[in-house]
Parts: structure tokens; C-alpha cells; sequence
């Protein structure tokens, strides 16, 4: 919508309410999209700027003054410039004395400076009480509207009043605050914008590691012993065939990856005999990014199955197909064998079906998706689904090997093929699975998560300030 | 972000205001998570365990007392333990009279109980007021704040004052309340988390149905009618041969089901003459559903396209393709038809475009997708580029037959090609969407839709206590 | 939820509040929507209706009354007739008189009156305050509460305290309201909903151009050039080869359009001095729908790579590999070109990896995706993978190309294969980003964008009101 043509006032409620002026020290970006989100929320707003006679590009409605003016129109001041910037702050000691001053600023990087930008301010302008607040909330989201999990303001600061005065414009705006303390915790609140995908290094961590493994084993198990045996030189395969042999392995690994902190903690309660007792700090740190190893696993299992379709056309695929019809033609064409035909078939069906569930899994993982379901749903399509795709794959993988394994040929250098590296996991994973499934152990596993332990907790000792007696049966 | 470095601390507001306690009973998951929270919105939380002294798991700022004591602290009792385990309650009845207890519970299978939990809570301590909320909101969304569709807390209790002061605990959580009534809803709002795909049972049947009848139909028409006429065993096209004539059999069908209901409406309301008469009950149902018929339909349609994309390198394939090329040469290569290339590049070309629009309404179904457009955009996409991919599919089907239906071998035992049965409904809802888009019949559904009846309604009668008339015209 | 099985009461919240009635003006979709609605979040609502004593499809708990009883007994009126019905409120001024009258109402296409509902209603009833609102929430929304960008009212009116009773009214319904000022803006939040798609026409308009310019160009050097130099008939080739040249064509140059106004900012800024000043209007435009010029060329890029993958099972194809493998027999076949195997391997593998960054950028341009990452991983993903991905594809367009334009028979009519055209924009591109981030001048650009000015502005005329001066150094 053209905000130019829309004329901008306060909604001032009439003879009741007067309209609370907040002031904005910075006329960017930020500066200018906060105050016309507040013009809309109904706040008169002042800026506070360098240059008060050169406003072009301020929100209509909206006073310009001298920072020294501008200060004293509000008790709340929005610092909306660059921390390099703070300097001229201290000539404005005197008007600063008993304001709110939010500090909204981020930086470029993370420990860029010693002390957080809000307990250097602090320390500039000490009469003043210091807020950190709206750092997480970009410009664009202001302007857009578009706030979802950008509409959480996380706030800190050492006064409770200032924190409400913050927490009320925040609500104004439709936004959410988060309280994180006193002015200590600035430094965390300014980090948090520049965290990349937190979640994302592990997995991407065990990704890389496992494409540099996979990838040396098939080069080494393909175009090296190639080029040792027979001399000839392979190495154009690594393009697309031996890339179309790592990106299985490694989706395939990943998403048994993905299921097993699940059986695992399954049976380290069934080895407790209670849930109350904590988990060990890796297996916690496992769990807390198994949606991120699963959709790492898709992205494998996507690049798979383009790599996998693009076969017919390749000038290697066609060199091999027209060199194998002038075999069967002079050879007076081989019979059509039927179980051949059987199991390349069902490989090929179960792939494409492990895929489209896969599919399904990474769609329900979408935040508006997973939060349109309820929780019995989504854990439904999480755990039964993913279990399910889990199997179809590790059958995709174990009918595409058929009886390969059997021969010794395929066995080179006395190294298994590559493939079957990527069935180690899954079938623990599916083994132990079932195991979980069988209704025995998983009554017990049930009566574990409602509560039931093994063995019970020793007798509360009564205190002197609690005379009542807890019953033993609790 | 790690909650275990951050000072937990209510927000008290200065002189003003009082921090409210929140008592929560239970030391489970949603009991910590939801403490966690209540801590973060700035409420004092007091846990009542079973253990107070071995409170490490609780989060840091929140006490631990013995129920009893817990009880005495706050005005609200968050009741975060199974129902298995009210009974203690029992004991507590002095302690919890006037308070009201806030029931959270959920029952891991429907109609586990003869009455609801909160009803039973009820019975069991007859002093406190219950209300049944929160059991829609689930530990983890709570913890990880990511709160869309779980934002919404219903609520129900009989005495109206407990309730609101459970809603204002929810708005302060960021939650939004919704009122369900006197404490006899209960067994609804318990049963609602249960629920499981409850839009999606009628999609699936029709799916399910559909996928036996066409897959038997198939089978009879292709592996068996082989086997009975000519004595080959062609049961290895199952896999993929037959699944990929069943799968865009089905995916067309329901696409056609997806839009027919809004055709019939159309035209129930054109013989009614009024939009006011409610639709048949089993109309209305077919309706609600559309969304779901639509999304199984792409899911199959996207099973089709793999099965077809994978037809070059399947090895019965390849096989006929040795063959054909033998007898080829054998035969001095047959000439190039181009009737042959210009209908299946178009049938190709036309699958590939009504797929790729089929895609682009998948992608809007998604909930972010629709929410972000206003009702003209969602209208334009889904009926328009709707019924085009409607037209797409059927065209690409019926080219793809081409004049196969011409010929008598194309009939096996009297019976139609499966693709020919696919073609019913599509053809009936383009013919009726065809009639309903001619400006005459458009003019008068316009209208109607807008409010105008063909019979207006009889006269309000005047009763004694209004003594002004309506005018005939309204 | 079945709703005629809950109850449905307000909460009275005890003694203390008494609750608001709302009345409501017609009983249609949205009407009825709206009371549900409101009787569920506490208020009592009342019916206006030309026929209160047939109100069988009214909520329970609603009452239906006469229009001129049902005005007595609240102070809002919410208005939800068509505009062509407004004529009865003309009887009804007397009880309108001071009463707040919610405009709802949308028609069907833009500028359908010469002037906007709400000012018509106001003229119709000038006691009433007439408050335009609702209207871009429908009535769906309401009844499935899913509320996210539609969560949104815009609100305008000439009185202050109306449009708050309507704010109020708005944030109960859990829902965020927007001051858009006097009735006179009335028309524009009418247009609002009738908009369709203002940011695709653009793109859309671009990529409508592209595709004519690009397909007339392909077809004159593929289809003419074939039947006028050899009078063969090649316009088969129109569906499918023709076709995955123009898609891939228009594909990248828009990817590269997407990406330029970027860099052509940034040199703008570099070439100022300053990020003050602003930028042109077209480049203003341009940057604004460079979202929706990304999605329309991964939508293209999409069909390229379903045209690709049909290639092996069309009828020309295996005509043309009959033809081939017929002639390598008889030659005896040729040796194997390790050289075209390494190429042609590498420009399919680059493409599949450009496709499969270029979905991942689609993804994280989905709603509930973009709102879940912060703005220093949106702005990784789509810049710096962005850039990446027209890297990707760039290259493997003109590995595509590998030696054929070294060969002068690629260029028919002395115009160049249609494949280099497209790579025009992106080398652009890709050039200037080079320059951009070599360290030099990135060092420049980031000072630019912390506010440095290479000229800094003149000094600020002291006025009488403001005796303090502006230090020259901010």
C-alpha cells in the first residue's frame, strides 16, 4: 500500500486519553519505520535528529527537532543509531536525566566489542535508565507487518518501571516481550540476531563429515581401483555416478540418525525404570536437532532422486545402452528374465514411495504446517510416517543390492560396496524399533512416560516448617 | 537459546503492582514448561510436589513447597498430573476451597472414562471451582513459543469469574482464550487434541476405495486377461506398469470430486432461486472437504509423474527398446510420423503445464500461503487456476488415449481402457462449470449470491410487541 | 468443531462488568460469522433482521429483533448488508442517531461507485458516526480462526472515540487494528480486498514479454530456418524442445533480473557517497517485487527441469537413438569420448545442484519459513545462496554451450544460439557482484550503509526558537 497517499494522525480517544509522545533519536531506516508503526498505533512521535529542517524522508505526522528539544517532548527515547554513534549522547546528559532510553541496536558481529552496546551506553549517559529492547525486530518486519516469530521482543534492563513503559509500546504494536532479566543479560539479547541456524551446525557438521567419508570410499572403491586394475581412467563418473552413490548413503544414514536418539532414550528409561531422570547432555543436544538431521536427510534424498533421473540422458548411460544393443543383437537378444524384472521394478516402486512420504514428512515440518496440526497428528505423521519412510528406504536400498552381495566380485580390495555402509544404521535403528513395538515392552514404556517408576523415590524427611506428612503412595 | 544462563526474575512493576501467584501441582514436562513461562510473563510460580526438596529440574526462580502449603500460596492451582493420580486431591479438600483449580489433563485414547476428567475432579473436590483449560497447548509449544493454531486455549468451567481469571492468564502468555461454556463441555474440549485428521477421513476413504477398484480393474484387464489369452506371466507390471496407470486415475477423479460440489451448489441454488436454503447435509459435508479431496489428489498426481519419470531406465523397458531397435533395423527403420511426435509431445507438454498448476495450488493450500492473500487472490487461484488444471489433465488425458479408443483390441472382455473411466467426472464438471460461466447463467447466480430470491419470503406477521410493519421490498 | 452441540454464553465476569452488546445488521455468511464470534469472546449480541422470527440459521445465544429494536439496544451497529440494500437505513435515522455504524461491506470490482460505501453510508445517515472497518476480514477467516495476515482491520472514520469502541471490539476478536485516518480513506481500504496480486503484475508483465520475445526467436531460428533451408516440417518440435529453450531462457535471465537492482543500489550508493539520497522510482519499484521475480523464475526453472526430464521416453527422442544406434553399428561404433562424457556429466550435475539451492531459496521464501529465521539468515540464505544458485546455473548454461560457439554453424542468419542470450543478465550480474566484494570496495559500501557520508550536509541554519547548535561532526 502506497503510504504516501494515506494521511496519518493519532487516534487521541477524544476528551479521555491524551496521546503519549515517544521520541526517536535516528532518522534510518529503523528510526523511520518504528515511528510510523507508532503514528499507526495511535503515538505522537518526535524525532530527534541532525538535521531537523531536512525531514523529507520522515513519516508524515511525525515533529522533527534537535535531539536537545526532541528529548524533552518524551519519556521514552528510542535510540535508533549505530553505536559508533553514541558519542554525542554525552553533551545530552542533563536532558537525558530520568528517561527511558531503549537501545535498539545490533551489531555486525558477534563480540565485536568488549561490553554490550547497552551497558556502554549505561555508562555514557548514567541519569538515564537503560533498556535493551527491539534489536531482534527488523525494519522490514516493521514496515511489512510481517511478524511471526519476529514479534517476540526479548527486553532487559535494570529498572522494572522503564521495562513496563517498553512492554506497554511493544503490545501497542502487536508485539510480544519477552523479559530477560537486568541489563547483564544485554549481551545475550545482542547476540541472538546474529546467531546463523544454531540449530543447523550439527547436523551440517555430520553431514560434511559424512560426504567427505562416503565420497573418498567410492572414489577410492571406483575410479582408483579402476585406474589400478585396469588402467582405464573413470574419473568422469564422479560427476554424477559416484555422486548419485554418496547422496543415498548419506540421506539414508541421516534419517536413521534422525530415529535413533528416539529408541535410544526409549530404552535408556526402560534401563532407569523412571523418566525423572535426566538424560546425558550429547543425547539431549542429539534430540534437540533431529528435525534439523531430518530435512538435511530430504535435501540428500531430493539430490538423489534428480541425479537417479537424469540417467537415460547422460552421453555414458547412451554409450553403454547403444554398446549393450549391438551385444544382444549379434548375440541374437538374451530372454526376457522375469525376476529381474520383478525386483528392479519393486526397488524402483519403493524408492519413489519412501520418497513421496519423505515428502510428506518435510511438508508437516513447515512451522505453519506443524502448528495447523495437533499434537496426537503431529506425532502421528513425525513418528508412525517416519518410520514408515525409514522402512520403505532401507527396503529400496537392501532389493537394489538383490544378490550382489553374495558375489565376491562386488567385494573389492576386500571392502564391502558402498551401499551396503548405508544399511548399518537403519536396520539397528528398525531392529531395535520393533522391539520397542512388541505390546510387552511397550506397556511398560507407556506406564514409564505416565509417571510409574520402578523404584520409588526415598521418604521426604519432615521438616520443622512443614508438619504434614506427604502419604508414601504419592 | 540455553535457558539455564538466563536470570529468571517476575517483572513486579515498581511500587504498583503486586506479582500474581500461579500454583502449579505436578513436576512433569507441561508442568515445568508452563511454570517456565509464567515465570518469563513475570507471575511468582509456586511448584507443590511430592518431593519439594528434590526440585532440580524446576526452572530457577520458581519454589518448591508440599501441595498442601503450595496450596495456600496462590489463588489459581494449575493441576499438572494424570488423572490416575487426583485421588490425593482428596486429602487437600480444605486447602483447596474457593481456589480455582485449573484441569490440564488429556486422556491418551478417546472415551477412556465414562465422564470427563474435569467432571470428575469436580466430584472430587466439591469446594474449589474448576475450570478445564490448556490441554490444547501442549509442553513443547509452550517451550519453544511456537504458538500458531496452539495458540488457542479453549476454555469451560461453571463459575464465569474462574474463568477469567484463567483468560488473563492466558492473554498474558501470548495465548488467545476461547469460551466453550458450563464445565459439561468439558468432555468436548478433552476430546479435541484427540482428534486425528478428523477432515481427512472422508479424502482418504474415497482414496482408498478408489485405489482398490481401479487397481483390481487393471489387474483383471492386463496381468490376468495376458495370462488367460495368451499364457504369459505379465505380474511383474504391478509394481510399476499398473501402479502408474492407477495413480492419475485417481488423481483425476478426485481433482473432478474436488470441484463438482461447488458446480452443484451452483446449481441447487439456481433451482432453489435463494441462496437462504441450507444445502443437504451430505452436500455440506462433501464441501468441507474439498481441500483435503484437492491435496490427496496432487499427492497422487506427484506419484504419477515419478512413476513415469522412471519408465527409461526400468530394465523391461529397456528391453523392448532393444527389441524395438533390432526389428527396426532388421526392418529398414520405419518412417518418421510426425502426427505420432506432434500429439505425444502435446500430451507430454500438457501433463507437464497441469501439474505444474496443480503444484502451484498445493503450495497455496498451505496455511501461511492462504493467510497471506486476501479472498479475491485465494478465490482467483483456487477456482480459476483450479478449473484450468482441471481442463489440463482431462485434455491430457484424451490426447494421450489419441484414437486408441477407435480401435476393438483396445477393448479386452467388452470393457473400456482404464484411462477412459477416468475421464467420466472430469468431463461432467468442465460440461457443467462450461454452462455456468455463460454470461446468462452467470448473471443470475451473481445475484443470487448476492441476496436475491426468485420467491420472496411471506409476510412477517405483526405481533403485538412490535407495532412498525417491515416494508415488502427488504 | 460442531458448534450446534456446544453452548454458547457470555462471560459476564461477575458483578463487575456488565456485557457489551453488539448488534449486527444482516444475516448473512459474514453476519452470522461475526456474531458467533463475538458471542464467544463474551459480548451479547443482537440481530437486526427483515425477518427476526425465521432466524433458524442464527447462533444460539443471539437474539433477533426488528432493525429499528435491535438499534435501541446497542451503541455499535455493525452494518453487514450489500451497499445496494443501504436504502432502508434512511427510516431508521432517528435510532441511528449517535449510534457507531460499522461499514463491512466490499463490492464486487474495483471502482464500482463514484464513491466509497462507508462516505455513501454517511451521507445516508448523517447522525450516525460511520466507522469503516472489517472488511478485510472474511467470513471464513472468522468462523476457522485462521487469522494471520487476515488478522489485520483496517480501520478509518471521522471521530476518535467510535473508531476506538471498534478497535476495542477488534482486539477481542483477537485481532490487530490499523488507523488509516478520516472516512476519506475509505475508498482505498475498500480497494484493499479487490486487489489481485499489485506485486506479481510486474514480474508477471516481464515474464509475459520474456516469453513472447524468447519463443519468437527460437521458433525463427529452429522452425523457420529448418523449413526454409531444408523444407523440412520441424513445428513439432514447438511442444517440448522448443519449449525447454525458452523456460530455461527466461528462467535465469529473471533470476539475474532479480538480482541486479541489488548491485545497481549499491554502485547508486557507492557513486553518491551517501545512502541518504533516493534512489529513482523505477529502481524504488523494482526492488520492491524482487521477491516475486524470483518465485516466477524458479516456477520457470521448474517446467525446464520436468521438459528435461521427459526427454528419454518422447517418440522423437528414441526415433533419434534408433537412427543413432542403427549408424554406430554400422560404423562400428565410435570410441568413447572421455572429454564429452566430463562435460556433458558436469553441466547436468551443476544444473541439478543450481535447481536444488534454487528450491531451497523458494522454501525460505514461504511466510511461516522467512518469519521463523532472523534477519541475518534470511539475508544469508537469499543473497549470498542466491548468489550462489545464479552462479550454479550461469555455469551450467555455459558449459551447456561448451564449444558450439566457436562453430559458425551455430549461427543461423548470423543471429547467436538462443542459449547465449541468456547469459547476457547474469554475467552482468555476476561481474559487477565480483566488484562489489572485493575488500576495497565492500569496505566502502559497509561505511555507506553505517551512515558515513563522503560529503557531509551543510550546516544547520541557527533559528530563534532553537538557540543550542549542532556540533559539525554529527
Amino acid at each position: 500500500m502506497e503510504t504516501n497517499s494515506l494521511a496519518m494522525s493519532p487516534v487521541d480517544g477524544g476528551t479521555g486519553r491524551k496521546p503519549t509522545t515517544v521520541c526517536i533519536f535516528g532518522t534510518g531506516d529503523f528510526g523511520r519505520s518504528l515511528g510510523l508503526r507508532l503514528l499507526q498505533a495511535g503515538y505522537a512521535v518526535v524525532f530527534g535528529s541532525r538535521r531537523p529542517h531536512n525531514s523529507s524522508l520522515l513519516p508524515r505526522g511525525a515533529q522533527a527537532l534537535s535531539h536537545a528539544e526532541a528529548a524533552r517532548t518524551s519519556e521514552v527515547i528510542f535510540l535508533a543509531v549505530h553505536r559508533e554513534n553514541y558519542d554525542f549522547l554525552g553533551t545530552l546528559s542533563e536532558e537525558l536525566v530520568g528517561k527511558v532510553l531503549v537501545d535498539v541496536s545490533n551489531n555486525p558481529r558477534l563480540n565485536q566489542y568488549p561490553e554490550s552496546n547497552a551497558e556502554y551506553l549505561g555508562k555514557l549517559v548514567p541519569g538515564a535508565s537503560v533498556v535493551k529492547a527491539f534489536n531482534t525486530v527488523s525494519a522490514w518486519a516493521l514496515q511489512s507487518g510481517g511478524l511471526d516469530a519476529n514479534r517476540q521482543v526479548l527486553i532487559c534492563g535494570d529498572d522494572s518501571e522503564s521495562k513496563e513503559v517498553v512492554v506497554d509500546i511493544a503490545h501497542s504494536l502487536g508485539l510480544t516481550a519477552l523479559d530477560k532479566g537486568s541489563l547483564r543479560a544485554a549481551g545475550e539479547i545482542e547476540d541472538f540476531p546474529l546467531q546463523l541456524f544454531p540449530l543447523w551446525r550439527l547436523p551440517l557438521a555430520i553431514g560434511a563429515g559424512l560426504l567427505a567419508a562416503v565420497f573418498t570410499y567410492v572414489v577410492v572403491l571406483d575410479v582408483i581401483f579402476t585406474r589400478v586394475t585396469t588402467g582405464k581412467d573413470n574419473s568422469f563418473r564422479i560427476m554424477i555416478s559416484l555422486a548419485n552413490k554418496v547422496f543415498p548413503i548419506i540421506s539414508l544414514t541421516m534419517l536413521a540418525l534422525c530415529y535413533l536418539p528416539g529408541v535410544m532414550a526409549a530404552f535408556l528409561q526402560l534401563y532407569n525404570g523412571t523418566k525423572y531422570k535426566r538424560f546425558p547432555d550429547w543425547l539431549d543436544r542429539w534430540m534437540l536437532c533431529r528435525k534439523q538431521l531430518g530435512l538435511l536427510a530430504l535435501a540428500f534424498a531430493f539430490l538423489h532422486v534428480l541425479y537417479t533421473l537424469v540417467i537415460p540422458f547422460r552421453y555414458f548411460v547412451r554409450y553403454k545402452v547403444v554398446t549393450w544393443t549391438i551385444s544382444e543383437m549379434k548375440a541374437n537378444q538374451s530372454k526376457f528374465d522375469n525376476t529381474v524384472a520383478w525386483y528392479t521394478d519393486s526397488y524402483i516402486s519403493l524408492g519413489i514411495l519412501g520418497f513421496a512420504f519423505y515428502v510428506l514428512l518435510g511438508i508437516t515440518s513447515l512451522p505453519s504446517v506443524s502448528n495447523a496440526v495437533n499434537w496426537r497428528e503431529f506425532r502421528f505423521v513425525q513418528s508412525k510416517l517416519g518410520h514408515l519412510t525409514l522402512l520403505l528406504c532401507t527396503v529400496h536400498t537392501i532389493l537394489y543390492g538383490w544378490n550382489r552381495f553374495l558375489r565376491a566380485s562386488a567385494y573389492r580390495w576386500y571392502l564391502p560396496p558402498a551401499y551396503m555402509l548405508s544399511l548399518v544404521v537403519p536396520c539397528v535403528v528398525l531392529v531395535l524399533k520393533l522391539v520397542l513395538i512388541t505390546p510387552c515392552v511397550d506397556r511398560v514404556v507407556m506406564r514409564i512416560r505416565q509417571g510409574w517408576e520402578r523404584k520409588p523415590p526415598p521418604d521426604v524427611a519432615p521438616s520443622k516448617s512443614n508438619p504434614s506428612q506427604q502419604p508414601l503412595i504419592l
